[in-house]
C-alpha cells in the first residue's frame, strides 16, 4: 500500500492482495489517525458482507468471490480501547452488474483500490451499546 | 443526535428512532450552514426512495422496512426559500444484501447512522426548474 | 456545467445533455487539477457501466437506458500524460430500484447531476501496470 498526503488528506492506493481494513488498521495506527472519513472505490477478488440483525444481535454474513468491482466504499476510522476501529460499509458488483452491499467485513484487492482518507486531529471514539453490543461513536 | 465539529466537517452520529431528513433540517438551520457535502452510513428500519419519471414529472416511491443496512447515502444540504434543502440519494440493503436504491425521501435510523458534513462559509441556492418543477442549484 | 470554488472544493452542477466524463476533463483541464477526490449524484438518461475481466484483461460493457437516479458517484481526478485522467465508479437504479454498478465509462445527464471536488495542489500521476494494462496511481 501507498500513502500521499494531500493537505489532511492521505490518498492510499492498496495493491492486489492486500486485505482492506487490516490495510486500514495498520495505517491509522502507524499514522496516530485519532478520526477520519474514507471514501474509496476499486476491484477485489474476495469480498465478506455482512447485515446486523437487531433480532438476533448479531451480523449475518456472506462470500463473494470472482472479479468484484467495488462500486462504492465509505465510513470512518475511529479509535476504540486505544486501537483504530475501521467501519465501512461496502457495494460490489460482480459480472452481471447487479449490486450487494453492506457492511464490510472483509475485502482483498484484485486490481487496485483507490482511497481518501480526510483525516481530523481530533480523536473520536466509541463505546459498547448496551442494546445491541455493537461498538457505537461515543458521546453524549 | 449528537454532532462534533470536526474543523470545518461535522461528524453527526443520529440515533434509533431519529429521521435523518429531518434530522438534518434542523441541524443545518441550528447551524446556519450555507452549503455542505454529506456521506455516509448506518443501518434503518424503515426507508422510503424514489425516482423522479420524466415523463410524468413526479416521483415515483416505494417504501423499505427490517433490518436494513445504508450502504451509501451521499449528496448534500443547501439553501432554498430561507430553509435547508436536503438532498441525498441512498443506496440500501436488506438479509439477501441486494441493493435498491434512489432519492432519499425518509429512513428511520435502527441502531446508527454515521454522517459526515463538510461545511462551506458560502451559501448555495436553489430555484424551481421551469421543465421539471424539481429545485435545481442556482445560479447561471 | 456550472463550477462554485468552494474553499478547495468545487460544487460543479451538471445539466440536462452534458455527458459527465468529458464534462470532468474540461474541467479539471481548464482549472488545472492534479488531484481531486469526486463525490455526486444525479439523474441521467444513459449510462454506460463496466466491469474489468482480470482473465481476459479488459473491461465488459453494459449499456442503461431510460430515468436512471445516480444513486452515487465515487472517484477521483488524477493526470496522466498531462490530460485528466477521471477514475469514477457509479452505482445507478431504474424505475424497480434496483441498482447496477461498476466502473463508470459515460452518462448523459437527464435533469441535474451535483458533484463535489475536493482537490489538491499537488500532481498525483498514473502509469501503466505490465499485468493488466491498466492505468494505475503511479509512485512507489
Amino acid at each position: 500500500m501507498r500513502a500521499l498526503e494531500i493537505q489532511n488528506k492521505f490518498l492510499l492506493r492498496l495493491d492486489k492482495g492486500e486485505e482492506i481494513i487490516q490495510s486500514l488498521i495498520e495505517f491509522a495506527d502507524k499514522q496516530k489517525i485519532g478520526f477520519a472519513s474514507v471514501s474509496g472505490i476499486g476491484a477485489a477478488r474476495r469480498v465478506r458482507l455482512a447485515i446486523f440483525d437487531t433480532k438476533n444481535k448479531k451480523y449475518a454474513e456472506r462470500d463473494f468471490q470472482g472479479d468484484l468491482e467495488i462500486v462504492s466504499l465509505l465510513g470512518n476510522v475511529t479509535m476504540a480501547d486505544g486501537m483504530p476501529r475501521i467501519h465501512l460499509h461496502a457495494a460490489i458488483t460482480g459480472d452481471d452488474l447487479n449490486v450487494h452491499g453492506g457492511h464490510l467485513i472483509s475485502a482483498t484487492v484484485s486490481v487496485t483500490c483507490e482511497l481518501v482518507l480526510t483525516a481530523s486531529g481530533e480523536k473520536v471514539g466509541r463505546k459498547k451499546d448496551g442494546e445491541t453490543g455493537l461498538m457505537l461513536i461515543s458521546g453524549d
